[in-house]
């Protein structure tokens, strides 16, 4: 299982060829991280389907049915005033909303099905739908955690350390939420401070959050100052994007849906994700909490198509199952991956770019880690995702962000770009001359056809550990966790801040101080 | 994130049924092991392309080349002597063989595109082709670990502690070599012994190593002994396999071929894997190593055929790369996930069985293990594979089989074998009127739909700890390394030896004796 490669002279000369790997603006990073530049994979396989074209009409007409006959609470006023001048049938003073699938059908096709995203560094633009992928951070984690400093609450400084990492990986390709909750900084503030953050550490597409309309109002006109756009050209230009969850089962929220509009009104994107857990919010059958998913993420997508038609949405998959002992959610488990694939097929039948995530429950950066993570993304890229949410730092189903986790999560998703990459079948890939050079018996390492290939071949991981087990004894036996804790800080090392223009960053810092002056936002959400 | 399910009831009722899925005469072992029944998954998805069909065809081409104007090298006289009779170029005093692509195809098209290979217990025959899929343990990795007593050569105790492990799992469908090599067993007489627990130890499907002609005969009659055949029951049927390795580039070993002609001549399996590593013995591009790949596979397949046309076999593909920096194989790699679909599409294009592998270059079992292991299925899965070899306990390229990473791998077949169920899509499981029951903000637990089905409804994890944060910590904060370290003692302790006609036994033990007697085989291979 050895072989005797001559390998000195390539261990001496591959890491220079690849720190020499830099093109246009694109940092590689130090030789720990041969990183390609900044560019979305694409599906080059045909999305799975998990169940047949009629199934897929099962659940469709299921959720229609969801739609018609039981319909959906929208708890804001605007917005049933809005829906019932469209036709949706709602009962005085009551906050049931029925659409007839014929209303719904209408408005969801008005949505693209697929867009661009622009970037505060245009080479950075997101592309969403088509055959573009897309992978985002961990987000929303109330938690940090690494191994030097335990578990702790989310503060500023973690916060700013995940968009550090989120900007030096070139495979992260959007910011879709805080990496961790910053609860260090007051909650009236909170989204001033982290946009600004956004804005200046990354100069990657980013998220703002739906927890009242003033946030949303301060997030839009903070990106519209940081991008440098007119009011006109912002609202034809989508900049940035926002989650709307659904409050399964059957409930859109007043910031929600403040949301929806304010999001639709500034020509803004919204990804509608309900929180569809198999057991719990949802009914125990994949099926059923995929026909509640539908019908909900639907409903939320007719909404914004209403507030300003052709606005970009994307549709959201987050079904998962609960753990029966406990009832907490569980990720990467066989439920959760035929209910992304099936996803998928849905997104795809309404023409909608689709969104799903790398998850998992594990506490630590372990095989259960890897293997739940891998299944999820196993289930999004085989589902057609376009924009795979919380795929690097995840862990806990959420509860906390980890910097270790991070590290090992970027390997891998550059494994998954490789593979999405089209293989060489030309004829000189195919190597007969090679193969009639060596001949029998023989070894290829020496052939010019391996030397003129040999550096860029391979995917040269940055966790995995590929030493003997000997090499690796001596070394003390790390594992991929003990690497990921040494690799994340040389990230962090060396990490560059994107340049900004300094007249936007003043007028970033003037519209931040103003608002907190003026107390920022309601913090009764 | 938590929610509030009563879920005491659960706690208690859950484990006891479970305990109670037993069926016919499967064990289904103790609550710790919530095992469904032996049968083997089924391929439910379409097999991904990674090439398109053009691009197949010139990989064909390009093989064909290879075994028509470069041959390989056959090191066996009376094969080239077969393969002259039938038409081969074979200059006189040389081993070259060079076979024109009609007289490859032809004989190819003799083998079958599918067939079973009968077990002793029948219930395990295994079904090889259509859209059946079968897990192998790990085989010939040449030490044994755990973390209890760390990493040793093979010994006999851990070759039949692996053998337990793969009797008690039933998503372990055989057991395709040793598990470990029992290097404390003199290798003259090695085989007589291996052979005998194999038949003692599982009533699975097994495999005999072609390592001289002798050690092929002694397997196969202790073979038909121990499944109580007459010789002319036996030849008719298929009843265990054997891994042809080539020595790639180019070349069929002397025992290679004698495991080729005696399997055929005896009517059993052959699995032909070419061990074509990108960048060591085959082509630096995945494309050049598959064409090695098809043209050394293919080679073995035809020549089966002429030995005994019919015969079935299958076609192994194992092409990764090395790591550029020691030479040294890696797994689970993109490059190694694309060569794996590619071979399906390879294997489909002639009808073959395909045979994959689920494999790692880790030392330990880490996230490293568990992402290489399940990048290596997510490949052999979407490729279509029939046989996935190695799929529980391999580590270390193959250099280790560990006790932990049999168990976590556990968990990883069977949520691929859950995944790969069908969903349910019928009007009860679209569950409308149980949304329409628990309407907007309710909750599903309480639902008869959920009550008729929370048992059931999801994979239950072996490995996976889905205790929250506070409470996992309070437990010492185990990882999957450890929760699997307690687990492979349990599982050894509820394993039972199936039974076996006492009659055969003696017949066994006198057959060991006699070849034992005899000196058993040759050790000069």
């Amino acid at each position: 299982m050895t072989h005797d490669i001559e390998t000195a002279s390539l261990a001496e000369t591959a890491p220079a060829r690849r720190g020499r790997r830099r093109r246009g603006g694109e940092k590689t990073g130090p030789d720990l991280f041969p990183q390609k530049p900044f560019k979305q994979p694409r599906h080059i396989f045909k999305p799975l389907e998990a169940v047949s074209a009629d199934e897929l009409e099962a659940i469709h007409d299921a959720s229609m049915r969801v739609l018609e006959e039981i319909g959906i609470d929208f708890l804001h006023e605007e917005a049933k005033q809005i829906l019932k001048e469209a036709g949706a049938d709602i009962k005085p003073g009551e906050d049931r909303v029925r659409m007839d699938r014929a209303m719904v059908e209408e408005l969801v096709a008005k949505a693209p099905t697929e867009f661009t995203i622009r970037a505060r560094n245009r080479a950075h633009d997101l592309q969403v739908g088509g055959n573009a992928l897309a992978f985002s951070c961990v987000a929303s984690a109330p938690n940090a955690v690494d191994r030097d400093h335990g578990r702790r609450p989310g503060n500023q400084e973690d916060y700013r350390n995940f968009l550090k990492l989120s900007q030096f990986f070139n495979i992260i390709h959007c910011v879709m939420g805080y990496p961790v909750e910053p609860v260090d900084i007051h909650a009236s503030v909170r989204h001033l401070d982290c946009v600004a953050d956004m804005l200046r550490l990354t100069d990657k597409v980013y998220h703002i959050y739906s927890l009242g309309k003033e946030r949303n109002l301060d997030g839009l006109e903070l990106t519209r100052i940081g991008y440098g756009l007119t009011p006109e050209e912002f609202v034809e230009t989508p900049c940035v994007a926002t989650v709307i969850n659904t409050s399964s089962p059957l409930r859109l929220d007043t910031p929600m849906l403040q949301g929806l509009i304010e999001m639709a009104k500034a020509g803004q994107v919204s990804i509608v994700t309900p929180f569809t857990l198999a057991g719990a919010m949802a009914p125990v059958t994949v099926a059923g909490a995929l026909t509640l998913q539908n019908a909900e993420a639907l409903a939320g997508i007719a909404f914004a198509q209403l507030v300003r038609p052709g606005v970009p949405v994307v549709y959201g998959g987050f079904t998962s199952n609960v753990d029966m002992k406990s009832g907490a959610p569980a990720f990467g488990t066989p439920e959760y991956m035929k209910a992304a694939i099936v996803g998928g097929q849905l997104a795809r039948r309404y023409h909608l770019p689709y969104r799903s995530s790398g998850v998992c429950a594990a506490n630590t950066v372990d095989y259960q880690a890897a293997l739940e993570t891998t299944l999820s993304e196993w289930g999004a890229i085989n589902g057609g995702a376009h924009i795979v949410k919380h795929a690097a730092g995840w862990l806990e189903g959420g509860l906390s962000a980890g910097f270790e986790k991070f590290i090992t999560d970027i390997d891998l998703l550059q494994k998954i770009a490789e593979y999405l990459t089209p293989l060489d079948v030309s004829e000189a890939a195919l190597a007969v001359d090679a193969i009639r050079e060596v001949g029998p018996a023989g070894h290829f390492f020496g052939t010019q056809h391996t030397q003129d290939r040999y550096k860029d071949a391979f995917y040269a991981p940055i966790v995995s550990d590929w030493r003997n087990y000997e090499s690796w004894s001596e070394a003390g036996s790390p594992t991929a966790y003990d690497k990921a804790n040494m690799l994340y800080k040389k990230a962090l090392e060396a990490y560059e801040q994107p340049s900004l223009d300094p007249a936007i960053d003043e007028e970033i810092t003037a519209f931040v101080e103003r608002r907190k002056a003026e107390g920022g936002a309601p913090t009764d959400f």
